[in-house]
Formats: C-alpha cells, sequence, structure tokens
C-alpha cells in the first residue's frame, strides 16, 4: 500500500498573486468547484487579511466545497489568524495555513525581527490557530535560504504548539532538485516530532526546477506537495500540479506515493483557470501544451501509429483530452446539449439558465459550421461572466475600416438599462471601439494587456479576447468570446469595466508571501 | 579554473519539429546570426536527409557563421551522413551529429535490427562521418530506455571509431534527475575511453523536468546540454537554453562549469525565436516571461524596493532586458533609429533597406504615438518577411461589420503585380478577409491556428498575428503586424500563403529523431 500524496492547490492564492488573475468571488466559486471534482486534497482560497473580498471569497467557498479542505493563509500575527479562522469557520474541514520568514535577509530586511522574536510569534499564532480548527499548517517562508539549525528550531517549536503540517518553501526559486531533497531528508530526520505531521513543499519555478525539487521533496519524505494549475503564481510560478501529478503517476516504480486527483479533469481544469484569469498555455507546455501529445500535433507520425509506446509516456485520455472533440452543430438539440454539458462537467444550475445558454449555442451554430467543446465551454464561461453587477452592456456595433482612413467604430451601449451611442476612431478597429467605449464611460484605466486566443481551428474559429485594466492599483481581467474578434473585443473591454466597478476585486497582496 | 559546459543548440532542428514551426532558409539564417550573437558553442542548423530545403539552410548557415560550430544531424546510415557532410563543407567548424535508437522497443518495433546490426551502422556511420569532419557526434536515441550494458558496449565501440562527442538522450521526457544523474555518472565511469569525448545530454520536457535533468548530467560530468530557446521542440519541447545558462550562472556554488553565453543576449533572441516561429511565450515562464521579474509586472513591492535581493536571484539587466522601453517617437529622426537598431542588434544590411524601413517607422509613428523597442523589433520582422517570393501582397482593404449583418471584406490584392478585387462576408472580419482571399487564392489550404500577440501595451498597440495553414502535409506559418488587427490578420495570411508557394518548406521530418 502505496503513502497518499496530499495535492495542495493554491491557484486561488499564489496563483492569483500573478499580475492582473485577481479574481471575483464568483470566478474563485467557479475553480474551487472544478478543483473539488479534479479531487485535489486542500483549496487554499485566499488571503483573508489580504482584503474583506478575499475574505468573503474563502467564506463562499468553504461554504460550498465538501470533499476537499479549505484553507485560508495567514501572516503569523493575531489579526491574520483571526480573520482565517473567521473566513473558514463554514467549511466541512478547514485549514489555517499560517507563515513567516525565517531566512537572516529576511528577518533583518523585511521583518525587522530578531530570531527569538520570529519563534515566538510563530508559536502563538500556531496556538491562536489551533483554538479555530486541529488541520494547522506552518510555513517558513525563504527556507530555502534559511539556516537549518534555526529551522529545526522553529519546526520543533511550532510542532509543540500543535501544527499539523510543516511546509518548507522555496520562495524564490533558488533550489536544486539534489540538495532541496538533501535538506528535506535532514530536516525530516533531525526536527523532533517530525513523525507526528505531514511534511510538505511549496516550490517556485525561477530556475524552471519547481516540479523536480517538489520530486525531489517526495523521495526525501515529504508528503505533501504545493502547487498550482499552468504552473500560475508569482513570478515564473509555482510546481505546476499536473506535472507533479503525472510524473508520480507515469513513474510508479520511482515514486512511493499516489495521489487522489481525477487526472481525466487536468485538462478541463487547465481550461478553465485559463479562461478565467486571461493567461494562455504555450503550446510547448508539458501535459496541458497543445502539442503535449504527439496525436494532437495533426501529425500522426509512423512511429507512433506503429506502437504507441514507442514515443508517448502518457495517453491523451488520461488527462482528459478527448481525440473526439467535434460534439454539436446546428441541428443539435436542447438534450444534447444538456448532456455534453454534463459531459464536460459544467455544472447547469436552474432549467433558466440552460434555456439561455442554449439560445447562445443556437445562435453561435448559426455563425459556426462546427460547434467543439471548447467552444461550449467558452459560452458556458462567458454565460458565467454574464451575470454579475452589469453595468455597461453592447447593444449593437458597428465598425467600418478602409485603407487610407482612420478605423471608426459606432457602438450602442446599455448603461445601467439606458441606451447611449457612441462613435469613435483609432489606429485599428479595436481601438476604436475602446475609445468609443470610454467617451461614454470615463473610466481613467490603462489598458495592461490584450491578448487574443482562437479557441478552435478553422477560419470561423471563434475568438475568446482578454482585456487587462488597472486603475489605482486595482487590475482585473475582462473576458468576451464571439466569432467576430472585434465584437469579443468590446465585449472584453466592457466586462473589465464592470468588474471595475464591482467592489470584489482586491489589491494585490504583497509578494512573496511563501 | 572551471571546466567549460558546452551550449548545444537545437532550436534549428529539434525546435524546428514543433508542428508549424518550419522555418525557410532566410528565416533558420536569422536565427542562427542572432544565435551567434548569443555565442552557443555549436549550432545544430537541421538534418541534411530530411530535406532539399534543409539541406540548403545548413549549407547556407555553414558559409555566414564563424563563431559557432555548424552542426548537421544524420540517421546512422551512408546516405544521411554524406548528405550532412556535405551540408557542413563550407563551416569554419563543421559537425556531423549520427544518431541510431538503442532501446529494445525502439529497436525491434521501429528499426527492426537487431543489437549487433545497431552497433555495426553506428561505427560504420561515425567512421565515415569522420571522413568530413574530425567533429562527430554520436547520440544513443532512447538512451532512457536502453539497457546500460548495451550502451556502454556502443558507446565504447563508437569513441574507437572516432566519435568525439556522446550524447545521452531522454528522448520521451521520462528521466528524473536524480537517477539520470546516476545514469551518466555509471556511463562515465565504465565506458572505456571516457575521458577522451565530452559527454552531453538532451532532454525532453514531457513530464516538466528537463532543465532538472540536465542540471543533474552535469553535476555527474556531462560538460555539454543540448537545449533550444524558449524550450521549443516536440512534444512539450526540450530543454529550455536560458533555464539551463541562467541555472549555472546564478548557483556558481552548485556547478563546477561555466558557458560562453552572453546572457544579455537571451531577451533578444528569444523574442526572434518567438515571433519567426509562432510559438507565444507564457507570461509565467521562467526567464523569458512576461512575469519572470517581478519589477515588470508593474507592481513594485515594498519588499523588492527596500532590498532586491529579499525576492529577486537574478537581474534583469543579466538576461538583456532594459527598464527603459520606450525609445522613439514620431520625431526621431534617421540616425536615431539606425542607432537603436544597433543597439537591438538587428542587423541592417544596406541603405536601401535602412531607408525602407525608417519610411515603414514613419508611417507607424503616425499611428501610434509611442514606439517601444518592441514594435522596432516587429517592424523589422515585418519587413525581412516581406522579401522573398512576394506572390500575394494586399493593396487595400476595406472591413464593415454591423451587429445583425454577416460582416464583409473588400480586398484589392496584388497577384505577381496584377490587381485583382475580390469580396466576401464571414463570421467575422477576419473569416471575412481570410474568405475573400481564398477566392482569389482557391490554396485548398486548412486554417490550422489563428493567434494574435499585442506587442506593446495601451489602446494603440500593434498587434502581431501568426497564421498556420496546411496543405498535403506541409504546414507554414505566416506573420502580420499592423495596429489594425484584421489587417495584420490578412497579411499574415498572404505570408502564410506566400510561403506556401516557396520551396523552401520541406515536411516536417519524422518525430522523435533523439
Amino acid at each position: 500500500m502505496k503513502d497518499r500524496l496530499v495535492i495542495f492547490d493554491t491557484t486561488l492564492r499564489d496563483g492569483e498573486q500573478s499580475p492582473g488573475a485577481a479574481m471575483t468571488r464568483d470566478e474563485k466559486l467557479r475553480i474551487a468547484r472544478q478543483l473539488e471534482r479534479l479531487r485535489v486534497d486542500v483549496i487554499e482560497a485566499g488571503f483573508a487579511a489580504a482584503s474583506p473580498g478575499d475574505a468573503e471569497a474563502i467564506r463562499a467557498i468553504s461554504e460550498t466545497i465538501k470533499d476537499s479542505v479549505v484553507c485560508s493563509l495567514a501572516r503569523a500575527n493575531e489579526r491574520d489568524v483571526r480573520a482565517a479562522g473567521e473566513a473558514i469557520q463554514s467549511a466541512a474541514r478547514g485549514r489555517i495555513h499560517t507563515f513567516i520568514a525565517t531566512s537572516p535577509i529576511h528577518m533583518e530586511k523585511k521583518l525587522r525581527m530578531t530570531p527569538d522574536q520570529v519563534v515566538e510569534a510563530a508559536i502563538a499564532s500556531v496556538k491562536l490557530a489551533r483554538q479555530f480548527t486541529d488541520d494547522v499548517e506552518f510555513s517558513a517562508e525563504d527556507a530555502v535560504r534559511s539556516d537549518t539549525d534555526f529551522l529545526i528550531r522553529i519546526f520543533d517549536a511550532v510542532i509543540r504548539a500543535g501544527a499539523t503540517t510543516i511546509n518548507v518553501p522555496d520562495t524564490v526559486g533558488y533550489a536544486i532538485p539534489s540538495l532541496w531533497g538533501e535538506r528535506i531528508r535532514e530536516l525530516i530526520a533531525r526536527v523532533p516530532g517530525s513523525d507526528k505531521v505531514v511534511w510538505s513543499t511549496h516550490c517556485h519555478n525561477d530556475l524552471g526546477m519547481a516540479v523536480a525539487n517538489s520530486l525531489a521533496a517526495v523521495q526525501a519524505g515529504a508528503r505533501q506537495v504545493e502547487c498550482t494549475i499552468n504552473g500560475l503564481g508569482e513570478r515564473a510560478g509555482n510546481a505546476s500540479l499536473e506535472e507533479v501529478v503525472m510524473a508520480v503517476r507515469t513513474r510508479p516504480d520511482l515514486f512511493a506515493v499516489e495521489t487522489g486527483i481525477d487526472t481525466t479533469q487536468i485538462i478541463a481544469t487547465s481550461k478553465l483557470v485559463s479562461s478565467i484569469t486571461g493567461y494562455p498555455i504555450q503550446p510547448n507546455k508539458a501535459i496541458v501544451g497543445a502539442n503535449a501529445f504527439a496525436h494532437e500535433s495533426g501529425i500522426h507520425q509512423d512511429g507512433v501509429l506503429k506502437n504507441r509506446e514507442t514515443y508517448e509516456i502518457m495517453r491523451p485520455e488520461d488527462v482528459g483530452l478527448s481525440s473526439n472533440r467535434l460534439t454539436l452543430g446546428k441541428l443539435s438539440g436542447r438534450n444534447a446539449f444538456r448532456s455534453r454539458l454534463t459531459e464536460l462537467g459544467i455544472p447547469v444550475e436552474s432549467e433558466e439558465q440552460l434555456n439561455h445558454a442554449f439560445s447562445r449555442f443556437k445562435a453561435l451554430a448559426d455563425k459556426k459550421s462546427e460547434i467543439f467543446d471548447e467552444d461550449i465551454q467558452a459560452l458556458m464561461s462567458d454565460e458565467a461572466l454574464l451575470a454579475p453587477q452589469e453595468h455597461y452592456r453592447l447593444v449593437s456595433a458597428c465598425f467600418h475600416s478602409e485603407t487610407g482612413e482612420a478605423p471608426r467604430a459606432a457602438l450602442t451601449l446599455a448603461v445601467e438599462g439606458e441606451e447611449r451611442r457612441s462613435e469613435a476612431t483609432g489606429s485599428g478597429p479595436v481601438d476604436a471601439g475602446f475609445r468609443a467605449i470610454e467617451n461614454v464611460a470615463q473610466s481613467g484605466a490603462t489598458l495592461l494587456l490584450y491578448s487574443v486566443n482562437a479557441i478552435t481551428t478553422g477560419t470561423d474559429a471563434q475568438g475568446e479576447v482578454t482585456v487587462r485594466l488597472s486603475r489605482e492599483g486595482r487590475i482585473v481581467n475582462g473576458q468576451g468570446a464571439d466569432t467576430d474578434i472585434i465584437t469579443a473585443s468590446v465585449k472584453a473591454y466592457l466586462n473589465a469595466l464592470n468588474k471595475l466597478r464591482s467592489g470584489a476585486i482586491k489589491l494585490n497582496p504583497q509578494a512573496g508571501t511563501v
């Protein structure tokens, strides 16, 4: 019987610290539900003390999620730990994850505390956290650059104070596998009471080794890995959940552990996170990139056909990649649509929602000859985005561009239900559309990023546009999908403006928390 | 004095095997020149026997490059080795890289050869290769799944036959660092004459560990790493050059080697490869992703400002990321433009080329208020793409779309200099534009991918569009850049059609060569 490797997903916390990846409460809930479907053991839902919005999202996730532990991050101080404890109160199983920096450079320059003060703060926080839950994790921030004897001292102290998981992070992405494994092994061997806790690691990818470092820790005895979908996270990101899970599964000869993950949900989860955060996945990304499986490339090589094992070490269906992706068309009925949603793991909450989605599906099928799974996912994604606080809505649009003239846009917008017309010219039709919106909205926002993903192939592909706006330190991503890329762009811009107006978005919390 | 770690770049060979990344001779030459500027030790320029176009590109690179070794891949047979030898003939320093599979599954199912036959073929190829050059590399394909005793036997044999570099590839991306290091160490210890050759590794990233495996090999004694820019390559790609190089540089305490790489050329090389192949770089990619350095995210955190080392282990300027990216505007003159090109490492080959580029720069500056380095790179990229075989050219375009109507495009194209008008409707203006082109071109090509990168931020950002077309097994990427995304799309489609017409593009060679 193999040990269980606990998969701790921090997409909603460390992943959200990526620039512009801040999510609304509803977006976090959708991802949390999908993470539960993926069967992650622990969902780090946020950092309760960072903002009221973050606390509210953790509370909502705690009320909804039943199968996964729901966790909040907290610095090692009373205010943070209380905020975390209150946010996870209604969870079926809740965890508080408290941390403090232990490296000389962080203690001196950032915390301005002595090592003794750091140990005291850690003990006090763990004890307080235990008053809210018996599942308490402690992290030593920047452990990679901390003194081993000091780590042993603080870990011993927090275990005695009641910590049940001890996390060893490589906060700056500085480790290499051989030494990282050695370090974890030494800590487990030398910390008194180490057999009473679960050892964990949290690795960053600055030098491209987050996954290898995490797995070296597992070989050295760690039984929890902290990771994110698509490797999202600060700077170059965290260890990627899908790579860690598939490595363990593909090499059972090397790893004495197994995860509880339903790997067939990997692709759906990856797409959902990419679509909500606006972070694209490069084609040559391991596991979830469009090229990861040779048979997906459109080139069926002789060698692969002769014997799949010659070049493939994993099967595409193991990660939920279906080779038969053409699913519905113009003539598909309501039941076919509903059952495809179920197969794709997309929840339908009411008959009204289904009816509304189905009518949009029919409108899409009029414009696009073949409807793929990705189209349905985008449509439902878009559907879910339409719901909250729709201050601005696109009623109709007209775009004209001609060589030698400035492109023009004429829009009719509904502003709180009242129709307004606006026209503008720009350096391209997208620019003209954005200017026409700003004539009405006067938002004062700055455009940080504009990106387009073609969701499917063929000339009638839908485009999914992400627009990232910032105003007064708040950064939001808006999304829109349409077969017309200009219309998709305008929808995305309006979606971003609607999000900027809603109170749910918080400032990006401080960098490098763990 | 540290050992030299030989950096062997295979972007032009293994990288080119990514779907749709096939390049023209001129594109390969541009990348090769940039790789020389980056000071890679060896440029694997292609696979001479794969196609006449590939052989021609290797020949052109051999004639141009002076500082790096130029290498051609060759299967272990007479025809391949002769083709490679002829292609590198004019190189200042040329290498032949010959390979054959050594794992039971590949020998049986793919090669249908006995182990004895495989050893004989390897010896014969190395001996023949030595008649062309004294720099001969031998690779054991799928070494990761090969029997160690058999590897020792074949490596001993090829060293005696004259091989000077022995490469141990993880062809399927199956290794983990600890075992991969052990394996390399055992091979070096047990192969007779191992001290007379350079040991090399070539790792794939299917489980996300290509870089960590390569570095484990270095710690075990390997002194050459095969890698690609941006980790491009088959399936999930190869070890990424920038990550390997920066890891060695950032951890001199752990690696007893140093590279000859000019790391300040890393970002420019990464962008050039991304732009030519149409492969985007995800923001959370290590080293070259837009988020890799915290200070680039637009959020200057307290911790970073207080003390840079708290969260940054590398300096952005070390990889050639300039914080001052705003460079030129409407009023900049010809000399400022020329000197900025020089600073960006963009070669200007003639006064005509400079004049032409400068007039396009002025046209862009009329449309766009701030011109960034990225704009200039895109413009020069576009400029270089215009040169060859311009069968189709866009003369003028008119696009119109309006809610409730099908979007319309009316184009005037020059076909071999003769003007043709065409109109079409589509599901969006891009679709309408592509259909209008196809009314004239009747190419029969299939659209595989459509992608947009906004090159800079702000609503007047330029868009760079990649269009991937396939026809009869040939796959090409076309690029176009413009402040108007629809115009950029039409330009990209025409560029792809022009490439499909040109004879220089070859079929994608067989998968999994090393």
